[in-house]
């Protein structure tokens, strides 16, 4: 099963890439864009998708600093 | 409107961060993980998501060596 993670700093934790584009951003001409976070995404396939929650506090995100969100394929069906 | 925006090592491209986390996997007991892909997520708000698409193009992507794709909260009904 495709299983996608998306990690984002905490509430509260620099994200200074996050201000970087924001502040970047205006220079380029986008002038209403507001709340700019940057996070990672990783993709994996894996056979039994109850472990991913282990995997990111082990290896993938930092849970003391990043939030992450699990989205598999079934319950993600907006997309295709 | 709150824009989601998931960027990724075009296919062919090394994805070494990918490569790195497939292989420390099993190290730690997950043994079943396949194809892992490491890429960004960066979440913003904006008022005209029609030119979230440039601003990839132009800032938040390398659209020589990555693939971006754009998802607007009204199109991913699945996430709360």
């Amino acid at each position: 099963m495709k299983v996608r993670v998306l990690i984002r700093p905490k509430a509260g934790i620099l994200d200074a890439q996050g201000q970087t584009v924001e502040r970047a951003l205006p220079a380029l001409g986008f002038d209403d864009v507001r709340n700019v976070h940057v996070g990672r995404l990783v993709e994996l396939e894996v056979d039994n998708p109850a472990r991913v929650a282990e995997m990111c506090e082990r290896l993938l995100a930092n849970p003391l600093i990043e939030d992450y969100e699990i989205v598999t394929a079934a319950a993600d069906g907006a997309r295709t």
